[in-house]
This record gives C-alpha cells, structure tokens and sequence, in this order.
C-alpha cells in the first residue's frame, strides 16, 4: 500500500518543482518534460514503474501535469494529489502534446539521458507537436537531487540505522564465523534489515572473505569462510526510498601482519576522506585527501575505485566523489566514503560509511565502529 | 564469483551472435552496437553493469568485440573469452569507433530504445565517425531472445522448482495463517527460495490479504492476515539469471460464495489460456481465449491487465499476450499465463503459472496445484 502525503512531504515536493522551474527559466526553456522515474517520484511522490512529468518555467502560469497508464490511476490520484493526472500508456507522448496544446511552438526542454533515441525520434516526429522546439538538457533534476532537504537526510538516516544494527546484530550473535558460507552471511544480513524495517535491499549484497575480498564488487558464493580469514560486507536498506550503504571488513582470528597493515592505511585514508568533506570542497580534492596516503603507503596500484558517490534515491547518485570528479560538494548531500586496498589472490579490506555534508564538515550517518574487529 | 562458461553455453552464444548477424545482413546493415546489458549478456555471457557488443553481420569478415570498463577486466575475459575486449569507460564510443576504423563509411545498427538521445548524438557528432551511418533498429535482439534454447529453458525451469518448493514450504508449515502479516509472509517466501538456490527474487514479491488481494500490484505491508481472507501470493526465483513467476490464491478458511465463484471463473480462464498456447498462436487470440470467459461471466471490467508476458532473462519480455499484442507465439517461448479478477474494497484472486511453448502446445514450468486451497 502507498501512503497518502502529508503536508511536509508536499511542501517540499512544491519546494522541488519551484527549483527546477527557475532553471528552466534561465535556460530560456518554457517547460520540462521528465521522464526518468526517479526525478518523477522527486517531483511529484509518485512510485510506480511508469510515468513522467511535465513541470513548466517560473513565468509560465501552466499547472504542471504527470501522466501514467491504467495500473496506476488510484495510485496516482493518492501519491500526487496536487498535479493533474492523464492517463496514457505513452506517458511522453500524452504530455509533450498536452504542452504544444497549451503553448503552442514552445520550448519543451527534455533529459538527453533520460529519453531514449526512439523516444526522441518519435515526438520529433509527431506533427501534433509541429513546431515545437525540443531541448536537450543533462542532469537538471540529478543535480537538484544531490542536495537533501531535512526529510530526505531523516530517511537516508533511518535506512543507515537499519544497516548498522542489522550488523550489530549479526556480529553478536557469531553468525560470521569459520564454516559459515559468503552466501548465508549475506542472506542473514538482509533478513536482520527487513526484520528491522527495510523495504527492500539497497543492491546486491557482497560478503567476500579470504583471497574473495581482493575483488572489489565480488557476488557471494557457496565459499565457506576460514580461520585468519579477511571479510568483507558491504551492504544497505532501503527506506521510504532511500538506501543506505556501509562496508566493514572484520578477520577472522588473530590478524596477520600485512592484514593490519592494510587495514590500518585504509581506516586512516578513510578519516582523511571524511575530514576533508567540507561544503564547496572540489570533489576530486576530496578524493585526492584519501587517495594520496594509499599512494604514499605504496599501495596506490591496488586501489581501484573512486573514493565514494551521492546516496539517496538511487543507490548510485550525485555527486561522484573520484580523481577526475568536476565540480564541488554541495551543503547538503548524502554520500559514501569508501577507500580500499584489494591485495589479489591474498585479500581486501574497504572501510565505507555514509554522511551528509554540514555548514561545519559532515556528519556520519552510519555509526558501526571502524576499528579493525577480530572474531 | 563468476563462473568460466562451459562449451554448451560458448555453442549457444556462437549461434545467438550468428542469429543476429543474419538479421543485420537482412537489413543491409554491416554491423550492430548491442548497449541494453540485457542484450549483452545474452549475445557474450557477459555480465557486469556496464558494456557493450559489436556484431558484424553475416559476410563481414570482422570478429565481434566486448567492451567494458577497468572494474570488469578480469570477468569479461573469464565470462567472454571469445570476444576480444576493448577496456573503456564509454564502451559505446569505444567500440562505434573500433567498427569505423575497421570499416570506414559503414551502415551501423544500434538499438533506438536502449541509447539514449544523448548516446546517439554523441556518436551523430563524432568526427571520428564521420561518414558512418547510423541506423535505427528496434527490438532485434529482444526477438531473438522470445525463443528460448534448450539451455534456457532448463534454468527457467530450475528458477520456477525453487518458486514451486518455497510456495510448497511455507504451505506446510502454516505460514500463511490468520495473525501473521503480508510482509512477514513475503519475507518467509524469499527466505526459501534463497534456501533453494535462488540467487536474487525475480521482483518485489507481492503478499495481499483481505481486500488489499483487489490491488493487482500490491506492495506488502504490516497488515495482518485474517479468517476469511483471500491471500494473494505472487513470486519469483532468479536462476543463473533466468527468472520464474508464479501466483496462488489461497483463502484462510471456509470460502464465501463470491470468493468460491471468481475463484471458480478466474481457474478455467486460466485453464483455457493454457490451452491456447501454440506454436504460431495470435497473441491476441491466447489473450482472448480466457478473457472472453471472464468477459461472459459478467466480470470483465474487473480484470484490469493481459493475460501473460514472456520470462526470461528478464521477468517481464517478449512476446507481451495481451488484447492489443500484434504478432505470434513462437515456438519455444517461456510465457506466464495469469488471468485474475480484482473486486474493489472486497477482494482479487490471480492464478499464474510459467510455461513453454512446444511443439504440441505447452508444459507447466511450475507444478503448484491450481485448486482453491482452504487454509
């Protein structure tokens, strides 16, 4: 069942649709037709798996519009009260000629990502649109998306809770332990996240031990976990929407020399890639913080990944946090920090936590201790 | 892990990539760029979250080519050691230009719904491609995947065993009982399907009890089931990548008269589209075979979607059965058949079982008896 909307959520659902509509002004657009699912239910609340939007400029005076097909007509009608709803199964179609009706030959600005070439072929081509100028923008919603408000960061924190106590839970009750499969510790994680309020997990859960955790996105396998053992988990809920992300690496017994060693240079990056999260920090600083102590410990070649990513709707979202990241760190955002040293054929440790960025730094949001725990 | 592919398998994707480059030479087109993932798993094996695949057509004389990016480079040479791979971050660009270079001037295929508009006037405005025609295509892989291989449809009918058994388990051991609510009871069927070997659930498993069983989507919730409910169960396992779907309709206790009448109605309009299953059948006419019984049993506006959808690599492919589905069944298609009657505010019941289509009609995948099951 999905809940109706209550007046904070709808405010900033207005709050939202008015920050793209100043973009759209400024690029001179006079509407905005979006159809990536994730901007929809940004702007507009709505979740079902087909929809999209059309949000008009500051000056325009047009109500905005959403439109969906037949499954969803009660859906919509609870989830997005406030726009006006058409009903179609080319929800694209039905809300580019619903603009060229209201405005006849207006600028209808589009997501460039998110419509595909026969989408775009097909409005092209649509002479109820004849005259109509199509305007391809990247990442508008992506970007507005980036920065949380309060609601969103309270979620993002809830899904973060679920997973630093469904490790909790796991952790005390032995079920990572010698003889112990990779598979029935991801599968044990995940059920302590629903049984904790997830609604879904957030991607597919890695648990990699041994030589396995020397690959950076490893899938569990029926592998059974050893004495002296790394072990790596990363995993997340998902809440209201928003998902949570956390990686731990724990060992096995008493840890062998180059097990501390990494361990030690990856939590010690991983502080440095905390500390430096700052509002207006440039992004690829951010990462070069983390990045520059596993060069100088020499394990620069075994560390393979950015930094850390945008949490929040997506699992994957704004800003990304890497060497050759343009731009800077938003007051606001939600994101991971996640150095690793992968060792191949011998093992990995990767430290991650997600936080939100403060006027003063950041804030964790995953709270798990991040001393090396031995089991 | 990944595993490295075995022969039947590399035969399989050897006669997929011919099958496509057929159709290519068909169409006067010198080569294909493959960018859907789904696509792309099918013609390589390969499959990480990022790549693509170029297919020569017939009379080429070109060998076909993987591109992925840096995280991939061990599992695209363990998971398609027959392709050569091109290491890059933009896989579409990489291997457009692979193609120009080898053959300058030449007509490219790419798929119009899986690259975006920002991909294809990536590659319209690439000096590097100059000269080279882009060509639309739709649906040509998605065609070719409807018609299932002997291998395919082994695990599609392993991925319907473990949906079948985890049903069978939880039956048994009254888990779907007055006082235990939607989420739980979804919870319970994918922790044993996950007991069984699933690698992943094939969608959002959907538990609706009482009039919430009226929702043909519901989403599990903390309701709680009670006597006199029914309870709709649709669910699915994810095997080596193939899905299996399937939906049960029990009722907790003695039926009401309404309850045993559309259940009644709902199982020989299902029974009937079964029977409707033939090599070479209109999609449309399997559709209307069972429609038309509930259309004459006076509940026709409560049956509110078509009648099935193909399965496979993906839960929901072609070919679409529905009232307004143009084209055939073809031999050897995996399709769900699930008609279902949803009375508002009172209460549905959907009875779904995967098949294949064979030569004689079809075979049930999943075995689950069909009867109004009283708990």
């Amino acid at each position: 069942m999905y809940n109706n909307v209550d007046m904070a959520v709808s405010q900033n659902l207005v709050h939202r649709r008015r920050a793209l509509a100043a973009l759209l002004t400024e690029r001179g657009a006079d509407a905005m037709l979006v159809s990536d699912l994730t901007d929809v239910r940004y702007l507009s609340g709505f979740t079902g798996s087909n929809g999209s939007v059309l949000i008009w400029a500051d000056d325009a005076g047009e109500d905005p519009l959403i439109s969906t097909d037949g499954r969803y007509t009660e859906q919509v009608a609870a989830q997005a009260p406030e726009l006006t709803a058409r009903i179609a199964r080319n929800t694209v179609a039905e809300l580019a000629r619903a603009a060229a009706a209201a405005r006849p030959g207006l600028r209808l600005a589009f997501d460039a990502d998110a419509l595909s070439y026969a989408q775009y072929r097909a409005l092209a081509d649509d002479e109820a649109l004849s005259g109509v100028d199509l305007v391809p923008t990247a990442a508008l919603v992506t970007g507005l998306r980036a920065i949380k408000d309060d609601g969103e960061v309270v979620l993002v924190t809830e899904a973060c809770r679920i997973a630093d106590e469904a490790l909790a839970a796991l952790l005390e009750r032995g079920a990572v332990a010698p003889g112990r499969t990779e598979r029935q510790v991801a599968r044990n994680l995940e059920w302590e996240m629903y049984a904790r309020g997830a609604q879904a997990i957030a991607f597919e859960t890695i648990v990699a031990a041994g030589p396995n955790s020397a690959v950076p996105h490893h899938r569990p396998t029926d592998a059974v976990l050893a004495s002296g053992d790394l072990v790596k988990m990363d995993f997340g809920a998902v809440y209201q929407g928003y998902h949570s992300d956390i990686t731990r690496t724990v060992v096995l017994g008493p840890p062998q020399p180059w097990q501390r060693e990494i361990y030690q240079i990856v939590a010690t990056a991983q502080q440095a890639g905390r500390d430096a999260l700052t509002p207006g920090a440039a992004l690829a600083d951010v990462d070069a913080a983390a990045r520059r102590l596993i060069e100088d410990a020499g394990y620069g070649e075994y560390y393979v990944h950015g930094l850390g990513h945008g949490v929040g709707l997506q699992i994957h979202e704004a800003p990304p946090i890497g060497a050759t990241a343009t731009g800077t760190l938003p007051l606001g955002a939600t994101v991971t920090v996640e150095p690793g040293i992968y060792l191949p054929g011998r093992g990995g440790v990767r430290i991650e936590d997600t936080l939100v960025v403060t006027e003063t730094g950041s804030r964790l949001l995953t709270t798990t201790p991040r001393d090396l725990r031995i089991l």
